[in-house]
């Protein structure tokens, strides 16, 4: 349904860097001949009818409308009560999924090299529940509430990304030896899954065995699919190990087709209009987008022209290493796409 | 109280490469003439009245007069309903604080350099009160107790722990932007202990942020303070950024001066009665014993040896990368501690 013709995406250039790079984004697209036409909107919370945080009805109507949304970096207000922007549209639109494959890149070194794996974080539930209660006082309680419904959506998703993107193997992570009942019926529908997709092999390891074992040799693991919190972990550790958020992709993937694309990194006010961010996280975040809309070979082209640019090491940012603008950057990748046409 | 005189500790010296390991450490205590007593003890647990598992009468007994206790790994039964041996020495105990001192060891190669950080992990409540409830059908909570009473004695404990080992500073590791109340609760006691410790500087960080930044720069953490969970994760995963469980110490801190030092690792039953272990996590924690009972001189004579036979290579085990016995590496370091005097 996506491979043919034009495709309206909802651009959702942020704050701060967030125009900048989205702009450079956008060259770059355009520079790769990419069928996508992008339909800027505003997401910032305003008060609705009833009091209620919500992102603005022009906004709403064109993510639902065109499914597919790119997203920059979004300052959270300080406003007394204004939620989290990031959480706002998780619930917005039931972006069940939180999907971010840590790919080590040539030529950017970390100590880590060959790391090719992808976690999937369940995003709606568990420990993000928000349900909190003073028993007495001095003595509180957070409630991790975990559905079975839930656990089957996000297994089921792993097991399918798994299956379309030819991975091996599926790991649960979980703590169901201290979480018993929660991280336990996590674990069972997991299992339950895997059950039907003898395919893809299945393994189940503690959070804090991953971790241990992540940091010793990332190599070993594949496709880990986690519950709320263990995500939100695992997800930073491992962009930390391919060089960190500045250069993660990140999807966010919703029911009934909608997902929102994203860089996971901050607004970075301080070089705000500098002509100085870099666009990688959020241009690989595309690359991402392009792939689950059916546009491999659009993605595939503007992806090596990005890596084939950081391993040149001669036109880099200075996140990067390099001394580079911005836009020179830009200019670089859109010149190599041009040269791989 | 502790420097002058011979001291019992009790010794558990559990199972698999367990006993291999206690007797390794036991020599080399004797070369370096420490001052200390071993009480051998059994704490698999038993049915006590009333069906509850309770540790034997003459473990317990001796750990409430020796105080201090240093353990091998334990295996637990998988009898129904037993609890983990180490969740119910915890419990019995009442070891409020976990303490692993993850620092990089000369000679034994990780990606990592220059380590040197101590995770402090609140150790009784959390994610691990064990309260849990099926809500309906396919909707399950578990329950994440933050009490203030805990809360303050963990950070009173860390900031102690940092200005008895001369360390900077104190990072409290949380996920108050999603848990308001109850990580709310933990951090607003960090920020009031640290208030009374202005010798020692406070700074607070998301566990998400502290993971990215851990591995992409270690040497940035110093003491870090956390909920359970949290430091469940944490403390292995920063094990792994020296070399694993088989060379980090812990100790577990218990009120009234009660303590239980032990190794981590697991009973490695394959290689268990082989002259095969590795005893470097075991004296280690040994080690920090020592330091507790402030018995300094005798501490850093045996560390200093065991680093020294690591760093030379000559006298490794299997894991470190020998092909040595225990029983050779035991005696290479005893040695050691003879020509150090
Ligand atoms: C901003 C915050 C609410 C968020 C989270 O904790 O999920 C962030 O850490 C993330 O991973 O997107
Ligand atoms: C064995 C298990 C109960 C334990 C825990 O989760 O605390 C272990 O991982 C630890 O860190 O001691």
């Amino acid at each position: 349904t996506y491979v043919r013709g034009i495709h309206t995406v909802t651009l959702i250039p942020g704050d701060g860097i967030g125009p900048e790079i989205s702009s450079a984004v956008m060259k770059i697209f355009e520079a790769a001949k990419a069928p996508i036409q992008w339909e800027e909107r505003n997401v910032t919370a305003i008060k609705g009818p009833g009091g209620k945080w919500m992102i603005p009805p022009d906004a709403k109507e064109s993510m639902d409308r065109n499914k597919i949304g790119l997203k920059g970096p979004l300052k959270t207000p300080i406003a007394a009560g204004h939620p989290s922007m990031n959480l706002l549209l998780r619930k917005t639109f039931d972006l069940y999924a939180n999907v971010r494959p840590c790919v080590s890149i040539e030529g950017y070194k970390t100590p880590y090299t060959d790391v090719n794996l992808v976690t999937i974080r369940e995003n709606t539930e568990g420990e993000y529940s928000g349900i909190e209660h003073v028993i007495v006082d001095g003595v509180v309680q957070s409630i991790k509430l975990i559905t079975e419904q839930a656990s089957q959506r996000i297994a089921e998703y792993a097991f399918e990304y798994a299956r379309n993107n030819q991975r091996a193997s599926v790991t649960a992570v979980h703590k169901a030896n201290i979480m018993r009942m929660s991280d336990g019926l996590f674990l069972r529908k997991c299992r339950e899954v895997a059950e039907k997709h003898k395919d893809v092999k299945f393994t189940e390891m503690y959070l804090d065995t991953v971790c241990l074992n992540m940091v010793q040799d990332p190599t070993q693991f594949d496709v880990l699919v986690m519950p709320n919190l263990y995500g939100d972990i695992l997800s930073d550790l491992c962009a930390g190990l391919i060089g960190g958020l500045g250069v993660t992709p990140s999807g966010n993937i919703g029911a009934n087709g909608v997902a929102i694309f994203e860089s996971v990194h901050g607004t970075a006010p301080d070089i705000a209009g500098k002509d100085m961010a870099n666009p990688t996280a959020l241009l690989l975040s595309a690359v991402m987008m392009l792939r689950h809309m059916g546009l491999h070979g659009h993605a595939k082209k503007i992806e090596a022209a990005c890596f084939d640019i950081i391993r040149d090491k001669k036109v880099l940012t200075k996140d990067l290493g390099g001394n580079s603008k911005c836009s020179e950057f830009t200019e670089a990748i859109c010149q190599r796409v041009l040269d791989l046409d």
